[in-house]
């Protein structure tokens, strides 16, 4: 038994602040819990003023002290992005130092590479803060619902598209104006590229899939589509019309083809749980053959939820290291011999919304019914809408269908996009149905 | 590291028998998380006839011989109730061998001996299933959220009366009539005392309450009111004068003097998300100082949720034997030396709903007025309804109360209730508000 834990934090931004803060907060419960001290040993980063004043002496610039000091027993990896993290983490794991990361890009685009050195190494890669912030859900994956098969994992995972998403829908903002709020309230970054594209949303999806399933699945496997598209309009019809709620999804979906990966923007039911998951909250439902379906919901943004996972994480990792069996048995173990065949995006099936925006006049809506029914795509309801244009240049059309294959849709609305009567091109969003 | 790992279940009712399929069902997912083979090794019963035909070779009426076993690896304890539960778990710990239990009597009530004989033992008590069904809430509370101080645990802990209760609002039944239901499809059982009487939901608050605070809690310490005395009138008052559905909630809370715990049916608005928690399904909202409130939700009854719990509890002990350090560290340290500070429940503050039944008379509203004034009961709104007995002996008076200590309201009530123009004893409801 040690009587002290040394750790090493490497990135001192809100999250790395954030878990020196909690360390120190909530010393007097941490502590009983792994039965010896935590002592912050080193901090790191690229600039030094983001150093508390009182760790100055503490405080190196170069990750590389830090990762190869043999008095250090955990490093926390809390810089982000591809390089230097991997570098970092498996110059740890070779180190046989384990390692706490919040790092979903490094983590869904090096899984593979990150658990195999980690096993070599016999040592340990905790990452509860990588998907939904404070929520324990890689925790419950790879554990406490570790005695089902899955056949679904559904999640709003993204802090900053859903505080968007919900201040068009209650506010209603456009999209430009709700980014521009998310910015300033600092829940959107000044580039905010990867998570409005869906980028965080697929890495985080990977995540959860990979674990559950036993196998890497790439980022690259997902087929994404952000929130860019979405239009005020749209939230209002949704909402006003059929009482919906735009939402952005991860979904694995198991088929009998393989496994369905998607992100998209769906329109969710006021009714579904999902729909009361607002701002920075985050989401996640999994469905398992024992379990059936549980939901986990908090905090999925900020910087004291992803501090929590952190720190808790740091609590597992240290009570292994303290009963000197750290390492022992991999926590992930991605099987290189299993395969498993991921389906194409276009056998979603869903209901779908449609709005085109085509001329005011007759006709119009048996052209495009007629070209959805060419496709299989079967209306369930249309309304038409007063013109918004008020030179009636453009009315718009929607339509929702009964449950249709992407593929087919998207066809046919490539179709009737190149039609005369369309004004713009046409937009469509899945409806999620359980 | 052991090629296979043996494992004994006593108690063959529906639980037993879920986790016996389930770890056939999903073998090829299971297998490879714990790198060994898991072995039924033996089962037990007192009635021969609960044993499925293939494992009759495997059978024992005697407890005592698998516990005592030393080709037994973990003990899977799913007898229920206080004795033998409690001496099996005991002789299987003092005899090293770890245990997964469903049993939430025996530990609530045998908290402190069964932690201490683990610890003692170097032996290990999982025990996900005690609450929440296939929820993963004791993993969440014990290590995913781990970093935090909790200031609040709140849930609907017990499907049989949420079912009831659900029953009630959904489909307009009364108390009786729901519970006929609930026992037709198995929700309830013949007996259904420890469920309706809150007895089931004290001793679950009691085991999180435990592991959150780190300090055995006695469910005597808990103050519980079940559901019997929930009407269908209040139901139906609460639902169409305020949007209230009604759910039986556990509580632990913090408060400057000390720990809060009550079992009582609450109200809770149609905007909280508890109130869309129906039938068997369970909630539990969990707050701490880091991540805010966190909340999971799922199939709180069944037994292929609580086989879930189970075999992810074996997965996990089976993985440490493997790794050779099942043991080293105890699962839960129930602390002998701390002393947490319990808050008698009139110190419960919320808003109330009440319901008198009077005479219908001139001036009964402001005596009632005027007595909870004297007990510093500020009302928030009156809402005198028609008279429903067609010979006008008693008329519904309904309350809403701002924010009152529970204590001065049943002072208040008490006398009301002895006043000649009182006809039936008045329903008090606190009001949920977060």
């Amino acid at each position: 038994m040690k009587k002290s834990i040394n750790i090493g934090i490497i990135g001192l931004g809100t999250v790395g602040r954030g878990v020196i803060q909690l360390l120190q907060r909530n010393r007097s419960a941490i502590e009983p819990r792994i039965a010896a001290q935590l002592k912050l040993r080193a901090v790191c980063d690229r600039r030094k003023s983001r150093c508390p004043k009182e760790l100055l002496d503490i405080f190196y610039p170069n990750w590389q002290k830090v990762v190869n000091d043999p008095e250090i027993d955990i490093v926390i990896e809390l810089i982000g992005g591809l390089e230097p993290a991997r570098t970092i983490i498996l110059t740890a794991l070779k180190n046989k130092k384990p390692v706490v990361t919040a790092n979903k890009a490094v983590l869904a685009n090096h899984w593979s590479e990150i658990f195999h050195t980690a096993r070599q190494f016999h040592s340990l890669v905790y990452f509860e803060a990588s998907v939904g912030g404070g929520i324990p859900v890689i925790q419950a994956i790879n554990e406490g619902l570790a005695g089902n098969c899955f056949s679904r994992i559904v999640g709003i995972l993204n802090g900053t598209t859903n505080y968007i998403l919900t201040q068009m829908a209650k506010k209603r903002l456009d999209f430009r104006t709700a980014l521009h709020w998310a910015q300033k309230k600092g829940f959107a970054e000044a580039n905010p590229k990867t998570d409005i594209a869906g980028i965080d949303t697929a890495n985080k999806l990977a995540i959860l899939s990979s674990l559950a399933w036993n196998i890497w699945i790439k980022p690259q496997k997902i087929s994404v589509v952000g929130i860019e598209g979405i239009t005020l309009m749209d939230v209002i019809f949704a909402d006003e019309e059929f009482g919906y709620v735009p939402k952005l999804l991860g979904l694995s979906q198991v088929t009998s083809e393989g496994l369905l990966l998607v992100v998209r923007p769906f329109l969710v039911s006021k009714d579904h749980p999902f729909s009361k998951v607002d701002n920075e909250f985050n989401a996640i439902m999994i469905k398992g053959n024992a379990v059936d379906e549980v939901m986990l919901v908090g905090r999925g943004a900020g910087a004291m939820p992803a501090a929590s996972a952190v720190v808790s994480d740091i609590i597992f990792l240290a009570r292994q290291i303290n009963s000197g069996l750290a390492g022992n048995l991999p926590y992930v173990s991605p099987d290189h011999k299993k395969h498993l065949r991921t389906v194409p995006s276009q056998k979603l099936v869903a209901p779908f919304y449609l709005r085109f925006m085509t001329v005011d006049r007759p006709g119009v809506l048996s052209t495009i019914s007629g070209y959805l029914a060419r496709s299989n795509v079967s209306i369930a309801g249309v309304y038409q809408k007063a013109p918004l244009d008020i030179r009636r240049r453009a009315v718009p059309i929607v339509i929702l269908t009964h449950p249709a294959k992407e593929g087919n849709l998207r066809r046919a609305l490539e179709r009737i996009e190149k039609l005369p009567i369309s004004r713009t091109r046409p937009v469509f969003l899945p409806i999620i149905k359980f």
